[in-house]
């Protein structure tokens, strides 16, 4: 069960050009394209004549035209001509839902219902047009429930042990890390704090630091998305709440969007400022950050084919799990209301 | 469901050659071959003893042995030898269907019960042995039902939109094309004129036309296998309802034997003939054919998942389909008597 | 269904090393590891705080490490480190399985309660201690019910049609030869004496037979394996009773363990001796016993899936299929006992 009456990622902005994009989001198969006029939409992937996927099909002009027998859909969701036939019938249609296109992402408005308005407007995420940083994304396909995807991001001890490579290792101070989790509305943010830390790996690649780093860990939970601001500054040199602290910031994009109940789309991007005496960095930084959410990746499906094939077996709580556990009762809130 | 008493096309002829053929028909799981003495024989696919598919087991004279333990079977499902052991039990048979070998051509009699006997002969496709065309097969398989076969070779409109690259192309000309449908009894017939037609790929580089064309789609739907006749003359050179009509011939075979209630046999040829002037065009014409229905193929899979994804959704029709809806009908019609 | 209170094989000891090894027995997923200390432990794959596959994680000590959170668990399933805090609740802990390691096989109890105690010794197999034979072996996976490769080693009549290039040929003298079969407690003894036989290709290549020879298979089934003693001596020099007997043997090891209800696992060795004149053949035997097995493999999967397709259609029994009778009783008891 998702909450339904949420802005949730479709795309990327740059995955729309001359093609037509299928994705099933909140287990509803979407066709995505841009208009000859710029603008995004989002139709029905599935023709109401014989219902073969829109997707199969064309663009032309503002509209897209089936591959089968060439009828023409408005971007919403009118059919707008049947080739070789006057009259178009009034059913002649295919639902459309509410696209917004900002900061390079594409939002969608499933609703609760087809064709339902939105209630709120739609997120900014202003990183990805501040010119302190450079950003680069990705798209990956979980074989896994979005709310696994949360726990992970919501609970960074877990770098300790999974990304030994890039981001993490130092398991100790990551299980010890003092840790703050805030509650606000359908919000919840978890602050961490390491000092006197090692630096990991793409964190002594990216950015020259002297010897130990003070490292900060701000995890924004959104119902559709995290925003997640990493760091860190030579040690004992800033305070690590300063909003203007220098040092090394990786700022993560994480939309998780549900495909199915049991499948996901993970939409990310990793924005990193360079050291004004080096070359530009965020390459680097991109590349190992791919890295490590493939690491993510791998391990969730398997702690999902696991669940899976135990079933109900009990589990328990530890001391890392109370921001992940704060918002799966935000889910669970606003599953109940709709 | 499919109509169980008729006779499908379970193989072309040469395919049976020196080893067994597994293939399931209508949802039973049939083992092909052909005896020491040149008869085919179609049994069930699985040994009485433990089951063994027969398909693994060897041609041994007129029978078929089992891969496992030995035992052999007649072409009439009677098991006549356990080896080692001199008393055959009565019950030691398979099921063994009628079939027929004609025009190259491997019809099977299935029957609502197994082993029941055929109540009309089998189709007589006399292409195959006609001297005026050369032709040539092959066999695809479907993750679609077999009505979705029927619709589309029903509804030549959609050679517009699927198949630029070699016999359809001009959408417009296709979608606005005058259209008769005709039925008589459990047979449905299409016709099609294209007047001033530009030539499409495979006409154009199989035949030398001077500039437009005039061109024919004649498709005789029978339960099992549609016989389509298409074709053209140089424009306002012939009547397009001359039996003696001249110019450039393609005679599609098209058998659509169900596998399963989801997935589909097609067995096609394509017969053509080659003016006087030139060498010899039919294996450019079946090469050309083969890319054409694998377009086919691809799309009528991707409709059907779409339907399986979209459920019941309802979905509107349009001018093309009266033909298709016809067939329909016809299959409906059988299906409810048996 | 399956006799849940017996010792299975799990593994051979080589394929526990430096890692942990995830298989699923007897429906349950499994982690087998090899502590620092030398001993063999098997628990429960999953992690009780979030469900990961403790596969995915390390060795660590005599324990085993949570790839995702690090919790350390003891070879009894005992949670012994929660990294970060100082209380482990009593319900960190997992499943433990009792595991012996002998003659290079590691038998595991999975009794029908999970951690329930042994009722009786593992099995001695003493042939991989036995210094007359060399021996090598594999694991294979089957897509078939563990009692399918049952009756197929308790009736090697097959031979005669499965294993042409290896052990086998012959198939009138494979059918029709005697065969003693033999009841005692939960075991079966199945007898077959095969005399003036032409040397199968394995055979001729092992041994140096000066021409016809006389062979023996004597089969011993138990629940959870199958010790197979098979070979031959020149013909009419020696008793085939005879414990003493010369001549070429091959003593294979059969351990088959259900994964699942419809997959299973086949631990396998050939032991073999050599003829002191000749260089050893003991690796020639064992390839060639692998591609044997993986025959059988083939035909089994196929009879499954065929099994599958079928439903419940009524097979026949022949004379060979004594021996496989009495164990699928054998096996039908103790199921209805537990």
């Amino acid at each position: 069960m998702f909450p339904m009456n949420q802005w949730y990622v479709a795309a990327f902005a740059w995955e729309l050009k001359d093609k037509p994009l299928a994705r099933t989001l909140l287990n509803r198969p979407v066709v995505l394209f841009r208009t000859a006029s710029g603008e995004v939409a989002a139709l029905e992937d599935r023709c109401c004549h014989r219902s073969v996927p829109l997707s199969c099909g064309t663009l032309d002009g503002d509209g897209i035209r089936c591959g089968y027998h060439g009828l023409l859909y408005a971007p919403s969701g009118k059919c707008i001509e049947i080739p070789g036939q006057l009259k178009i019938p009034g059913k002649a249609c295919v639902a459309a839902s509410k696209v917004v296109e900002s900061n390079q992402i594409v939002w969608i408005w499933m609703g609760a219902e087809a064709g339902s308005e939105p209630t709120m407007p739609p997120p900014n995420y202003a990183v990805h047009d501040d010119p302190r940083y450079k950003y680069k994304g990705g798209v990956f396909h979980y074989n896994a429930p979005y709310q696994l995807i949360h726990d992970n991001l919501l609970d960074l001890s877990h770098l300790g042990y999974v990304h030994l490579k890039t981001i993490g290792g130092n398991p100790k101070l990551h299980m010890e890390a003092p840790t703050n989790v805030y509650s606000d509305g359908d919000t919840v943010r978890v602050v961490r704090w390491m000092k006197s830390s090692k630096a990991p790996a793409t964190y002594s690649a990216a950015w020259p630091f002297k010897g130990l780093l003070d490292r900060w860990q701000e995890i924004d939970f959104h119902v559709s998305y995290l925003a997640i601001w990493t760091g860190a500054v030579d040690a004992d040199t800033e305070a690590l709440d300063d909003p203007q602290r220098g040092g090394f910031h990786m700022r993560g994009f994480h939309g998780i969007t549900p495909e199915t109940e049991t499948t996901s789309h993970y939409f990310w991007s990793m924005a990193s400022n360079s050291h004004p005496d080096q070359p530009d960095t965020s390459e680097l930084v991109y590349q190992q950050t791919e890295q490590t959410f493939e690491e993510d990746r791998v391990i969730i499906d398997a702690q999902y084919r696991n669940m899976a094939r135990f079933g109900s077996n009990p589990t328990i709580d530890i001391h890392v799990d109370a921001g992940a556990n704060r918002a799966r009762r935000v889910i669970e809130r606003l599953c109940s209301q709709q």
